[in-house]
């Protein structure tokens, strides 16, 4: 069966009923249908007593596919199965995407969060939310320009695009404002996708809706003639933004298949942001769960290390257990072996792709915090090629566990759950990576060496002449948000493995204001994706019913 | 009191026991938040007995304001005051305008639907949703292209525009594509505001999503290089795009201000569309309650007549009864007295503008439809006003009751109430206005005739022309969709009153097969407003608690 049969051949409960297996009564949720609800904030009461903080990551992802949510969702069904009370708090998918390319961002096989079809669709509305405020803006920018440009703007230097979440290439260089002066002033702009807005990786970082007013208020929309940052603030229109976002704040609550209460809210990059879940939906979480499993986007290079440094600062906590998930065909892809050859055993190839997983493991060791290894099986896999995986992990003294989530949901990571269990009541000792008060370019430096094990940094003519203007505008000690390929350690998607010896080239510096980070680019990140040559919209139906087909 | 501050002082039932009032039960709703919900359909089991259906429309609509949604609510909230089963069946607002000017569209005063900040701001997501569904068609539509083309789509020919929600004029015209040859193909193109799209009329003529996907088919989006029509269908996309608005096309429910159960749904732009609300709403009404009380944009010779000539053909119903809503203020403007004046009593003013009352009047009666006139009160108007109006009703054998919903919510349209409650029981005799198998030409003549009152009717030279390829498309026996000015009954905005012996100009006509109408364009329509010189977004703020203030 696919996905979206193994789903809708399920029922689901209420999500009254799902709320109150947390202690949730029908007067602290907002239901949208029968199936999903908004958690109105702040909390009445809180009921967790532990609050144990699980946080899922990976190798660098590959094309084979590496299943982080799929783990996710199946590690906090089995931590149900034992009994315990636990909650999975993960990204919101984008819709864009799901036009495009057949598969979602719910888990898959038995270890799914539900109702899928709506989750990948619509949902409770919250990146249409976030289309409207950014865009919004955005046409306050332009009007404020036609209507006489007090603040001064360079309409060369605004750097505040609009967004649409759907991956429509032609939208991502356009001229706007052409067909005389009654139209607007004629500039180049270009869309983005909405998960890459900067209105994104503020909601997910925000405490509360005074602090998402502020944040707003931050962000640079531009620069003026004589190069000063223009922000939010300056155009007084903060508190509109704000207004749109009232909603789109609030945690949505769901279900897994085995009706683990879900908190799916806030899906942000995880190149150009910092690819975790709100902090809000995480809070929420820990205050109604003893045991919370989250996850962050790409490989523990890119989204484990920016929750570690970005988010949890914001969050005022940090993980009890990091799971690192792996898979035995991503590691043999990194060794070496083709992508069409993955389904034959091949110890060589994961012999040489293993140290992609040590050095992930060892990386995350620097925070202090216990790492567990899940092995994602495959049917292909063979036991050879697991038992390798165990032995490698265990020699640097670490448990790595086999899991079989997709075929058997929770079932499939009993033991995982019964490790986990044990490694949250470790003493953990969260040692930061670097210091607030480090320069910029120290802190780039540290990560490049400590997290992706590279030798260099060299920075571009740009970047460099950003550093000083950063250093005048006073943001030259916020923290860093990198920009990288989500396949290497390095910059370079084809060095796969471990590599060594590398250099990490910043062409370009991008401050985020709003969100607090500044990010470094070292490549081309696309920000608007387009659509392939047969696109999934093709196969995508609805019954007369409703029933959806060919979505998954 | 402001119209937000009267309402946000107003405590709403919860949404599931405005449901009961109407026989609908939890089951039968998707709850959206406590307050609104969405209908599922098909109904069980339907309610009402009666059936009855009664259409509110207004004079030229003017500066001054008529108050047509008022007075909607004023008059459900007055039928249920006689214990009637009584709904009332509203257009959805749009978005982008609220961040423009002050003013929602949900009546005001003591006559509004709540809650009236979510209802126009996000309401129930269906705006977005049809935003991003033509969107996601748009998108398709160039990645065609982009991918050889197969239909051969003249990238100078497509008509088929992007969207959003906003108020933005610097998207009116601008040019996509830009980069090179990785970024699409260059083309000129535009954004219209949401409501314009064509999607928005076919899910206000929808018996349902057998129905809504059969339209969506339809839909031309441009025209091959030897110009011949190419549709959705030749995209093989309908199913997708139906996917999108599976939510959207299921009805709102909503309260009055007294609880009165309200539907809120669809809002398609009167002029280059039908200007009412779905279909499937005010069927839904039908089916539950004995009295529906619903509405159309614009003045009579706009909304009321495409209600009779485009909708009710698909509903199967006609109005038992037409309300004309008129106001002092409005009529003496229609007389000449300067808008600053309106304040100051001017029977002569009165008795030299009431002519396009009593137009309105007569131009409804053709349709064999019982008419009432609501007068909508203002604190200035005087005694002797109001008596005039009346007096020059009853000469021509109509009633005109004075209404003051404003202050009193329902017990201001009691009068209006009881004279309705008589009136649906007339014998209706419903004469359709123009016969199906007319040419556009005669149909156009015919609404030019006996709903303006002009003589004459010119096409432009590409009108002529596309008369004579619609002939070859099979297109030219298709209802006919008026895109007039609101303010005259000419299409020139400056005649008011009641003009004579005029010529309509018919500029171009636009095919919108999918809602299966032919617009014909008489004037400039904008369908991308901008934003003024201090737009109400400057005013909007949000409370640490979450209260929105400088809405309205």
């Amino acid at each position: 069966m696919t996905d979206i049969e193994i789903a809708q051949n399920t029922k689901m409960d209420k999500i009254v009923h799902v709320a109150a297996q947390v202690g949730l009564n029908e007067d602290d949720i907002e239901q949208y249908g029968s199936y999903k609800a908004k958690i109105k904030l702040p909390l009445k009461t809180t009921k967790a007593t532990k609050r144990k903080l699980i946080l899922v990551t990976s190798i660098n992802p590959t094309p084979a596919g590496e299943g982080k949510s799929t783990v996710s969702v199946g590690l906090g069904d089995a931590l149900r199965k034992l009994n315990k009370n636990a909650m999975i708090a993960l990204r919101e998918p984008s819709l864009g995407p799901v036009m495009g390319m057949k598969g979602g961002a719910t888990g898959g096989g038995y270890a799914q969060v539900v109702p899928m079809e709506d989750i990948n669709l619509h949902f409770t509305g919250d990146m249409h939310a976030l289309t409207t405020a950014n865009n919004t803006l955005a046409a306050l920018i332009d009007n404020h320009i036609q209507q006489g440009n007090a603040l001064g703007i360079d309409q060369r230097r605004i750097v505040w695009k609009r967004v649409l979440d759907i991956n429509d290439r032609a939208l991502r260089n356009i001229v706007i404002g052409l067909g005389g002066p009654m139209q607007g002033v004629p500039r180049e702009d270009g869309f983005d996708i909405t998960v890459a807005s900067e209105l994104m990786a503020i909601l997910c970082l925000s405490e509360n809706l005074h602090d998402l007013k502020a944040r707003i208020n931050r962000i640079v929309i531009g620069y003026t003639t004589d190069r000063q940052p223009v922000t939010v603030q300056d155009l007084q229109v903060g508190g509109a933004i704000a207004t749109l976002l009232k909603d789109a704040i609030k945690p949505n609550l769901v279900q897994t298949l085995a009706h683990t209460p879900a908190i799916v809210h806030g899906g942000p990059f995880a190149n150009i942001a910092h690819g975790c879940n709100s902090v809000l939906a995480t809070q929420t979480a820990m205050d109604l769960a003893d045991y919370t499993v989250t996850e962050a986007g790409f490989g523990a290079d890119l989204g484990a290390e920016k929750f570690l440094d970005i988010k949890a600062p914001v969050l005022g906590k940090t993980p009890d257990t990091i799971v690192i998930v792996a898979t035995v065909k991503a590691l043999k892809l990194n060794g070496g072996q083709a992508l069409k050859d993955l389904d034959i055993e091949d110890l060589k190839a994961l012999e040489s792709g293993i140290v992609n997983l040590t050095h992930h493991i060892k990386s995350m060791a620097q925070y202090g915090i216990p790492v567990v290894v899940a092995i994602n099986r495959y049917t292909q896999d063979t036991e050879r090629e697991i038992s390798y995986i165990k032995e490698v992990c265990e020699k640097i003294g670490v448990q790595a566990i086999d899991t079989d989530v997709w075929a058997k949901g929770g079932d499939g990571a009993l033991d995982l759950a019964q490790a986990v269990v044990k490694s949250v009541e470790e003493p953990a000792n969260f040692k930061p990576l670097y210091s607030n008060d480090a320069e910029i370019t120290e802190k780039i430096q540290t990560i490049v060496t400590k997290i992706y094990g590279g030798a260099h940094v060299e920075y571009s003519k740009k970047a460099r002449n950003q550093l000083k203007r950063f250093k005048k505008n006073g943001w030259d000690k916020l923290p860093v948000c990198m920009a990288k390929t989500q396949y290497s350690l390095s910059d370079d998607p084809k060095k796969l493995g471990e590599p060594h010896d590398f250099t990490i080239h910043v062409k370009s510096l991008i401050p985020k204001l709003g969100a607090g980070f500044i990010v470094a680019m070292t490549g081309n990140v696309l920000t608007m994706p387009g659509l392939p040559k047969h696109p999934a919209a093709l196969d995508i139906d609805i019954s007369d019913d409703g029933k959806i087909s060919g979505l998954f």
